[in-house]
């Protein structure tokens, strides 16, 4: 449920202020949040959910599990890249990851719109084949359940996964230390562009893909090799800025950001700036934070650059003295600004 | 996943036929099975998946887990006796129970249509808070996802369920053996026709409520008493009959009911004849069988008994020499009828 309960102070518009569910509510950023914040912390309050983490870290018969989900409504179901079927493994894989576990077994869970072509649910159910064997996990357990004609949206899939927690780290937002870095593992902004040109009928120039990938390998990668990791977070719905405002609003600590460290592709730029995006709000299906101490750095870049398609990982900030709770950025120009919360909805329906 | 691929030799009709999905892939009758049999099994076996309980039985750093998962698209939201919110709880606790397992841990995975109220939420979202405190579960991570109006039906909520397993019985159907009684917890088909009422605006002259209602507590009180307990299965989608011919499929025996013995309200049995559905057919939220030695059946009836609204428990048939995969029944008048799982959809989305 992210790091809804210490944002909640900063939200500038309380939920009673709208009567009805806006689909900013679902948008990952500020609206979201509050209504985590107000309807579902208050009610679920235990302090397994308070953890805030992108999955829930249990202990069971004395070994420490990770348990997590996500539905997954992207509209397109097929993208370039990836479709539902990829979203709905890699993105629960990798909620597991981001709490330092090995994700080994999934549920599956569909909603279908009565009317669906069978083949289209054959060509996703492969899909989830494929994915799961590349992220070495297992379906185990599942449902299906069929709603009538106009009453969904084709496929509606919800995934929850259990992972083993092999070591003994706090991984968690409230783990990050001042002197802090932080890592990426690659270039930002391709999911949500590639799910918006397919959908608009855009043709880009180029080929933009989706970079959906799973990344419990490079994790673990970096867990076996010793590396200190404080805190792992992927940066999904509302992209890296909502991401990153959330562990400083969670940790309480002031986190600084390099743009010209932050790698964008030339073609992912270009179209961010015709459609008005800033790449640092768009959705990725692929790429995480690390936050770690400095002298891990050098080594821990060494392991997330030995991926396909994460040659790119860079230190892109630190964790330094200021404004509890604040994000900011020395930008491209060299300039300073506030890093904010995704507001409102870029793009709804990306995974 | 239920008992799909011991089934699929009984299907009349190959999925083939048709191409497109039709409300009964959903329910839980035939089509539901061979859909779970043509596409889900053969894409994503392994051998947990092909225990085909209830749930998955995992083993885990030495301990035996349950999980599961179930999404809810019940229509209405709020009906006589209970809420989406309730069964979401219930039923996924159930599952869990049914697996011999203490429900612990809960997910939950919101789909939410732009526009719900506020207050819909809120309410649903207090049923789980009641429910999940009821059945000794918490809520431990979460996921909200908005779609537009008119691509969902107001709310579909997913839970799934981690449980512990504290005793060393294979409970499953494949250990169903000749000789066991059917011992159920009480009288069928009040939630199918609860929801039914609801939705057609009919006013029965007295007053049907769901069934909906944890059952881990009598299932661990079965197993802390020693009881040895073959296999469980909850009683939903399919009702009852759909259950007992899953499990004579699964376990390749013949299973025999005694109709007379099998309680329904004369209410529900009045309805039932002026709706035309059949008790065994109609779903509930709070009805499972236990499959288990002869020699301990007066024991457990005697524990089946011991909660609000299951002092009608009884004994309603046994497993016996004949055709395996048959399940018969002798009539209320006295005559010998085969028991076929349902076919086609009797009422859809009632859970």
């Amino acid at each position: 449920m992210d790091d809804a309960k210490d944002f909640v102070s900063t939200c500038p518009v309380p939920l009673s202020d709208y009567n009805r569910i806006l689909l900013a509510h679902g948008g990952g950023g500020t609206l979201m949040h509050r209504l985590l914040a107000q309807v579902f912390y208050p009610a679920f309050a235990n302090a397994i959910l308070d953890q805030q983490g992108d999955g829930a870290i249990l202990s069971l018969g004395g070994s420490r599990l990770a348990f997590t989900t996500d539905s997954y409504v992207v509209s397109p179901l097929f993208f370039p890249g990836g479709d539902i079927g990829t979203l709905a493994v890699n993105g629960t894989v990798n909620d597991l990851a981001m709490c330092g576990a090995r994700p080994l077994y999934l549920s599956a869970g569909f909603i279908i719109e009565e009317g669906l072509p069978v083949e289209t649910l054959c060509r996703v159910v492969e899909s989830m084949r494929l994915s799961a064997g590349a992220a070495h996990v297992q379906f185990v357990t599942g449902d299906t359940k069929v709603v009538e004609k106009g009453k969904g949206d084709g496929l509606f899939i919800n995934t929850a996964g259990i992972g083993a927690i092999e070591h003994d780290l706090p991984i968690q937002p409230r783990n990050v230390k001042l002197g802090d870095v932080i890592l990426l593992n690659g270039d930002i902004g391709r999911h949500g562009l590639a799910i918006m040109a397919t959908r608009e009928g855009l043709a880009f120039d180029s080929d933009i893909k989706s970079d959906c990938a799973p990344l419990a390998d490079l994790v673990l990668a970096l867990l076996d090799a010793g590396i200190e990791i404080h805190c792992l977070r992927d940066l999904t719905r509302g992209g890296l800025a909502s991401g990153i405002v959330e562990i400083a609003a969670t940790a309480g600590v002031h986190i600084h950001l390099e743009e010209r460290a932050i790698p964008v592709r030339d073609d992912v730029r270009g179209a961010c700036e015709i459609l008005g995006f800033d790449p640092l709000y768009v959705a990725n299906e692929g790429r995480f934070v690390v936050f770690l101490p400095e002298q891990d750095a050098s080594r821990a870049l060494d392991i997330l650059r030995t991926q396909v398609d994460t040659e790119g990982a860079a230190c892109i900030g630190s964790v330094t003295d200021g404004c509890p709770g604040m994000v900011t950025m020395t930008t491209a120009i060299g300039s300073r600004r506030i890093v904010d919360m995704l507001s409102g909805e870029q793009l709804p329906r990306i995974c």
